[in-house]
Parts: structure tokens; C-alpha cells; sequence
């Protein structure tokens, strides 16, 4: 999770105005913890109206987040006036996601101009059992509003 | 889509009130347009607060969907006093999510007794080009609260 | 699998001239079945010397057919002077793949300049059910060796 | 990559038994470097026949190489009397396969009776930089030969 030189010395603050601009993060309480050259952590509680049969945070919720923090976090090595959409991901939902608290890490596998393969994890509090894992393909596009 | 014997008579009905306990399905406006032996068709419109920075259905809402179709099209299949849940899958997010209303659609690929293999397709209409699709692995597990 | 236009209307000479290159291909007795734009139907019976441990036909080599058939698929559709490599697939394998002879079959589900979305699907036969089934990204490069 | 007590004692003979049994891992050369509670090393070189356009390993060794080597790691932690059977996987080719000799680490993420999720990864010697990924799902049955 490091050893990335940012092409963009600015990244920190052009992830967070992204970030900003997705309302589902902020319906959903998701918020970043950290931010570094190819990782963002994100932090979230179980958002009310969100649980599925059993009481738990749905999986949705989990995918949602694991998806922006690996995004976020191929969007860390990215350069200025770009944009990054998903264009594939791959989650196991290895334990029921149960906790009052959850941190769902990304991280850049190998960064690329066009396509940046990130993974994520899900846990309940640093140090627990992955609660969950992605592998995703990030792909780069030149900013639609730079 | 077709061809398969429903275990359990009562899958529908089965199948209504397992969905009708997820509050995720109801916070995201997700219902149920259809339903069969081995397919689930699910129904949106673009979630108020669910959008991404463009504007469109964010990305963790088509998974939800897709996800719930999946897993819904396998359970249809599944026997009475037992519950599924989703283990893994991938999701391929092909075009942006423009529309009004959306049709994710569920179908199982291999039935079985503990796992089943299903796959969905998300259009924003009958007819229309694939927005994104999915393969997802679903088990099955003795109920519950049964 | 239709309703593609082809950018290079020598693709099948294209696609055939590559696929002589694979002496993976030559090695496992895999051949091109049929080519259109759009899809590419591969061909084999089991290959001596790669049986799993219960004399069925191994799963690599299932990956290694489906993953040429969605790579070619791709490559039909791709202009002149162009590569392509795959980036990342998901395979199920369904069912044994018990047979004498094996199609492989790979069509574009989204194409693109620079990201096409294959899948693929093994049969013992046209009509048989799916032993084994695949979605995977291609990227389209320059020719190294245009 | 620890952490992890074998239920059967004798785990790593009954994976070398299985793995004796594989036809295709000894047409490929590919061979047992490693073995140890949740974790299976492989290794090969560049099996003659099996390049691809480039002159590169051929994807589909290195799929066959990690599927086993995930698959075996799932296999040191079953019990015996049992056999494993890989239900699905994805790869991400990250970078050219080059080198002249490869190791496949395959490990166990969460380890289950009736489902194991492994990870595998290929590099070209300890150390440098991962080849290919993998995240892939394991079934325990019992043995159909036990």
C-alpha cells in the first residue's frame, strides 16, 4: 500500500471534492478516514433503512464501499483533470458484516494511464477478519467537467 | 429462463416475504415486477440521494439490484424453511445507468442444493442494450427463523 | 452474438494469422470451429496428458479455450494494426467437463476501442448445457508487431 | 498466510497424492515447492508448446497454475476422506508473464467446510512484482475415491 509516486501533487484534495459529489456517500454516512499515494480508507456505522433479513448491513452497502475505495484509491495516482469510472469488480461476502463500525480499505495492485487494478477489504476495526474483499478494474477518462 | 420444476409450490409467496424484510430493497424503491421458476425481475427508478458525481444511478444501487435479482432467482428454486445468501459475484458495469426506470433481471445458469449459479442484466427497458450484467454464486443454507 | 459491424473486413484472415501464433492452441489440439463478427467458436477433444485427477479434461484447459474464444471474439471486431490481451475473466465451471469433443464458444457482449467485454460458454455440443462459463475484459493495444 | 491448524494431520501427503494424480500439471511441469497449513507453493518455467503470440507463458499456465495452487491451499485444511473441486474463480493478468522460472502462492482467505475462499498470486521469484492474481472459490466433497 505504498511506495506510489502521485502524479498529481493536488490528489488529496481532487479526491475529496469527488467524493463530495456522490450523494449516495453521504446517504449512506460512508466518509473518508485516510487518504495516501493509492489507498483511501472509508469509514461507515450501519446506515438506518439499510440492514437486509438477518438485521445485518446489507451487502449492497458493503459493495457500494469497497467500490469507492478501491475507485478512490486508483483515483489517488491519477492525473489532474481526469476522471475514473469502475468497469468491472469481483466481492466475496466472506462473513456476515457484523459490527458497529466498518472501515472498507482500497488499494492499488498496478496502476496504469488507462487501467488501474485496485482491491479492497471490509473489516469491523483494524486488525479484525476481512469481512469482505473486491478486486476491481478501474478505467481512466479525461474529466468530463475539467 | 425456463424449464425449471420449483421445489417448493409456495415459492412465490416464499420469495415476497423474504424480500419484503429487507428495508434495503424498500430505502432504495426496489420492488418485484415479476417472478418465476428461476427468475426474479426487480423495478427502479433513480433513487433520490443515490446518484454518482454525473448525475446518474449510482453504481452501489445496480449492484443491490442486480444482487437481490440473483439471489431471488436462485432462492425461487430453493425448498421450503431455507434461506440464501450471496457468497460472491462479479459485476460488469457496461454503459452508464441513464434512464427513468430500470429492469434488473435475475435468472439461475446451474441450480443446486448448496450452491446455485445465477446470472442478471440490468436495462433500462425492455429491449434495451445491457447496462451492466453479473454472475454471482448463491448458498444455500438451512433457515434461519424457520 | 450479431447486429456487429466489423471495423477491419480482413478480420478473419486477422484473427486466424494470430491464432496460428498460439502454439498453446497447437499444443492442446484447439481449433477455430467458426468466425463471424462479433464470435468465435473454438473446437477440441480431450488432449492427452491433461486429465484432472478424476480423467476428466482439466479446468485450465477449459480457461485456456474460453479465455482465446472471448479474447478472438474481441479481436474480430478491432481495427487493423491493433492487438489485444486480456486483462481479467471470471470462469464458473458448471459441470464435469465430461465429453469426447468440446466447443468454446466467445461473443462480444460491449465492444470498444479500448475495453471489449466478452463472454463464453462450453458445450460438449451445440445444444448441451453449460459446462463452464466465462465474462472477461480484453484491451485493444497497438500492434507490436504491425 | 498462517494462523490456520490442519484438521487431518496428514495433509501434506494426501495433497501430494492428489496433486501425483493431475496429468496436466506434469505435461506443464509444474511442480511442488511448498506446502504448509492454508498455503501451497508451485513452480515451473516456460513449458516448451505453450506460448503465446508474444513468446510469453501462456495465460492459461498461469490460470492452470494458480487454480491449483488455490485450490491445494484450500486442500491442506480439509479433512480427509475428502476432495476439493474449484466452483469459480478470477484472474487478473496484471503484467507480461516474463521470466524463466514462476512460482504460484496460493492461500486461504476463509477456510470452511463446505466452502473455501483462496487467493493465489504469481511472480516471477520472491519478491518481485505480482504477474497475475486470483481470488477463487473451493468446494469440499467427499471423496469419491476415499
Amino acid at each position: 500500500m505504498s511506495g506510489f509516486e502521485p502524479v498529481d501533487p493536488n490528489f488529496e484534495s481532487r479526491v475529496r471534492a469527488s467524493f463530495a459529489k456522490q450523494s449516495a456517500m453521504a446517504s449512506l454516512g460512508i466518509v473518508i478516514d485516510g487518504i495516501g499515494p493509492g489507498w483511501v480508507d472509508l469509514g461507515f456505522a450501519v446506515p438506518p433503512g439499510f440492514t437486509q433479513q438477518a438485521g445485518f448491513v446489507h451487502a449492497g452497502v458493503v459493495a457500494a464501499a469497497l467500490d469507492s475505495a478501491c475507485g478512490y484509491a486508483a483515483y489517488t495516482l491519477a492525473a489532474a483533470e481526469t476522471d475514473v469510472v469502475t468497469s468491472e469488480y469481483k466481492i466475496n461476502l466472506l462473513r456476515p458484516a457484523v459490527g458497529k463500525a466498518f472501515i472498507a480499505r482500497g488499494w492499488v495492485v498496478k496502476p496504469g494511464k488507462t487501467l488501474t487494478v485496485s482491491q479492497g477489504e471490509l473489516t469491523a476495526g483494524e486488525g479484525g477478519p476481512a469481512l469482505a474483499i473486491m478486486t476491481g478494474t478501474i478505467v481512466h477518462l479525461p474529466s468530463a467537467t475539467g
